[in-house]
């Protein structure tokens, strides 16, 4: 199964760029439209404005118990009604990335229940993870979300809620971009 | 700090090969020298025949209180003594990477006593892990180790008692290369 995958902002794409805003340090190049292409460019195609690359890889943080749980309530990407998305790239700080994976886990989830927080918008919100920092990336990660449009104000909650835990103080850089699909 | 790296195998390089073997799987073509190189390269340089390229990266086990003591006896590489180094790149199985992170640190450490093992052979062998999977890279490490030649009896128990861990059961493909410097 494929595992990388290249956002490329621009003026072509499938999904619509609705709003692109930093959230915290620099944002990207405002664009009309998003592209999403299932392999790792190694240059910016003619056309775009910039591009994101990361890979779906193992899981880091959840136990089994929890990997049981989110996968039996986690919805594939692609459904016909989940017309709206959210691309939200993040760069977490030097500070987080030294701490030991104890420390890690036990700020994520512990103390900001990020996971739990997450299974809650479930099935309403799907999601695919990618990472992209060992990869030399500008952020760490690429979150990818679809959810329906009368899901949004349940996945403003989550992601209102992610923003206000301990988690988040390790965030440097984030922007988040919401799309829609033609038709949505 | 860079994090990138190339291991280059073919006619040059600082490194002399004196052995290289396939563990389990296939094996690399047989070289002469080694050389490293300390960024990512995009294309096979002249006079190469392989390469492997690999990022350092944050910690996936190991817990704040290990680090601590790790970090006390970890020496440096590029101590003069350390005329003889080992490289060993391995790919573990999908069912390795499919385990939630509870369950490979238990098989890790709990079952495996990596991290432990790892320890009681601190300061004489030096260590620098590379990762590779996120990469596409046909290994998803590149363990790099420097040794004194008298410790080359404690390294090969290091080894052998590695291999024969649960751990190493999900080792799919592993190639052991011994290396000397020159005047080593």
């Amino acid at each position: 199964m494929n595992r990388d995958f290249t956002f490329l902002g621009g003026a072509a794409g499938a999904w619509r760029v609705v709003t692109l805003a930093p959230v915290v340090g620099a944002s990207l190049d405002p664009v009309e439209r998003l592209r999403i292409v299932d392999r790792r460019l190694d240059a910016l195609p003619e056309g775009a404005r910039w591009m994101l690359r990361g890979v779906t890889s193992h899981e880091r943080y959840v136990t089994r118990a929890e990997h049981a749980t989110l996968a039996a309530k986690s919805p594939p990407l692609g459904r016909p009604a989940a017309t709206r998305a959210a691309m939200i790239p993040i760069r977490k700080s030097a500070e987080w990335w030294g701490l030991a994976q104890d420390e890690r886990r036990s700020i994520l989830e512990a103390r900001s229940s990020h996971i739990e927080t997450g299974l809650a918008y479930l099935p309403a919100v799907a999601r695919r993870l990618h990472h992209g920092r060992d990869l030399g990336e500008p952020f760490d990660f690429v979150t990818w979300f679809e959810y329906a449009p009368a899901d949004s104000g349940a996945f403003e909650e989550l992601v209102a809620r992610l923003r206000r835990t301990d988690e988040w103080a390790y965030v440097e850089r984030e922007v988040d971009i919401r799309l829609a699909r033609d038709g949505g």
